[in-house]
């Protein structure tokens, strides 16, 4: 990852938003511009310098990861140090934080850190986010991770499917998904495992449990795993059994749906016309109550991440993003189905990032 | 749990701040008082009423989890929800928020849902939190799930004992740790496992990596599992090998001072001076430098919560509160330590849950 480059990237904004220093909290932001992945930090840019602030439990891996700032370890809180060290630098009359990630707390304290005739006019809230629209476009570096990570879910999704039977319960399936994923080199899940069987499967987000996989009924897995700090994110539904005619209907609306809103990404469209693709064909199977979220969103260092992929959003999809495609339907008490496919965007259109099987696998 | 309790005990300090209407936004502090365990929700409490607003994917488990409270579904942002639903609420003058989980674009997003004649008045910020003390103390059902989480942790601690040999990469340890706490019901991990070998082991927060266990030196391993919600915590450092007679003196040093710190837990203590305890030990050892974070912070729904037990710390220990104490030493280049246990918190001292042995271990 090109840390130089970003830094110099965002000091080009920072230059035409008329702003003559920035402050970074947000880890995953922070992350993205200096490469420090510790838990405890804060980042300084003006355009001449730009100074990382961590504890002292992260002295030896700060200088490590740390490149394209300088490091400083301070005992005190690093956004407490970040702000009065920016404050102090020649020339620095404002400071930009993110009003997204600054608690109200936070802001009080960083105000109360500074000299009195800084106090009321330093700190400024970024409009609408400096750094946000860059991790939104992944370079070459990102999208080759990105793609290694959503192959990896890939395997695993086939690797648990000569585990899956009936009997095993919810948690079990989750336990040895992760255990695969770590052994193929994962730092770790990007979110919680979703393992939910038979009439659970109506759950969106239903979290693996102790309850145990029927003879007959859909199962929903969403899992995603972090490799390089970055995340994949799928979702697959199968049968155990043989479904009713009205459930294997319902699984081939929703591939449709799915279908459809992979078929619409494009540069240049927008993130509504995206959600309208899904929504419009389950609407038409006469589902559209029964999709009760947004078709998707962005990824990257976060699981969820801007575009959000919903009705009437008009951002516009750009090439390098990375979003995901994911229909659903939940009938409560009866069954649920959920397709997901990460999708980079091209500017001719959108390459699949998880070319797992999507037709109808009955177990 | 008896979310129904703690509703009435939060109306109680509501009353004594005269606060007529309280918004509920940190998720940890929403499941606390409503048991509900989804991604997204706000919770509106009056003197009168409660009710939760969340979207379409929680339909069915907030109606299954929730009972202390009215459950809302809504298609705009639940807390914009939330907060208009307060402000209508008759008599209720006032909402509090809590300002250390609030963001400032937030804040302002609930400001502008509001009427024009509340906007400037009708959010308060909360002076201390009024959750999080409540939270600090667990009750008897909190207590056994903590303990029974923390004696997972041990069991954990025992097994990997068995699997550990030099020439394992860190991760395939983290893997099995993982796999094992599945298989033994936890819901996921508290944080990153951390397992730092050899000259990996002098850095305080080295996730798993590809890093090969060495034949000779340090392995510290940190981590925890999720029961119920509830988080573990524990630190044990082994040794691959015969250590070095300066690596022995080390090892006991650290081992006085955590011992020293388990020991000065007890109801009305300060957490200042169980942080002195550990320190003061490991002053004398020559190593008051190579000791580079607090003594330990309090545990519970969250992985850290307050009170932080650091130098200086003025809060009170009480009955019912858990925490950690695991001071360490680090030695860049050389080695680290670090031993942790949890301490839940007595009338008359401290009660170990991490009951796992910790003198130095020979493998």
């Amino acid at each position: 990852m090109d840390h130089f480059r970003r830094i110099g990237q965002l000091r080009r904004r920072m230059t035409r938003a008329n702003l003559p220093g920035l402050l970074v909290t947000h880890l995953p932001d922070l992350r993205y511009i200096s490469g420090f992945t510790g838990s405890s930090a804060a980042l300084a840019i003006t355009k001449r310098s730009a100074r990382l602030f961590t504890d002292g439990r992260y002295r030896e891996q700060a200088a490590e990861e740390v490149k394209a700032a300088q490091v400083e370890i301070v005992s005190s809180s690093p956004g407490v140090a970040a702000v009065q060290w920016l404050s102090a630098q020649p020339g620095t009359s404002l400071g930009g934080f993110d009003p997204a990630w600054t608690t109200v707390a936070d802001l009080e304290r960083l105000k109360a850190a500074l000299p009195s005739t800084l106090r009321r006019k330093f700190l400024l809230p970024l409009p609408a986010g400096l750094v946000e629209p860059l991790r939104g476009i992944k370079d070459e570096d990102e999208l080759a991770l990105m793609e290694k990570a959503a192959l990896v879910g890939c395997e695993l999704f086939r690797h648990i499917l000569g585990f899956l039977r009936p009997g095993l319960a919810e948690i079990e399936v989750a336990a040895e998904l992760e255990h695969q994923a770590r052994r193929m080199g994962a730092e770790g899940m990007s979110f919680d495992t979703i393992v939910a069987s038979g009439v659970r499967s109506s759950l969106p987000h239903g979290r693996a449990t102790t309850a145990i996989l029927p003879r007959k009924g859909f199962l929903t897995l969403d899992f995603g795993i972090i490799l390089g700090g970055y995340c994949s994110d799928m979702t697959r539904t199968v049968y155990l059994g043989t479904p009713r005619k009205n459930e294997r209907s319902a699984y081939e609306s929703v591939l449709k749906a799915q279908e459809a809103g992979v078929a619409a990404v494009s540069a240049g469209t927008s993130c509504g016309e995206v959600d309208e693709a899904t929504r419009s064909v389950l609407r038409r199977a006469g589902l559209a109550e029964a999709f009760s979220h947004s078709t998707g969103h962005g990824v990257g260092l976060e699981i969820h991440e801007p575009p959000r992929i919903g009705a009437g959003q008009k951002t516009r999809l750009a090439p390098g993003m990375v979003i995901t495609i994911e229909p659903g339907v939940y009938l409560a008490g009866e069954f649920g189905i959920r397709i997901e496919d990460m999708v980079a965007v091209t500017k001719t259109g959108g390459r699949v990032l998880t070319p797992a099987p999507k037709a109808l696998i009955e177990l």
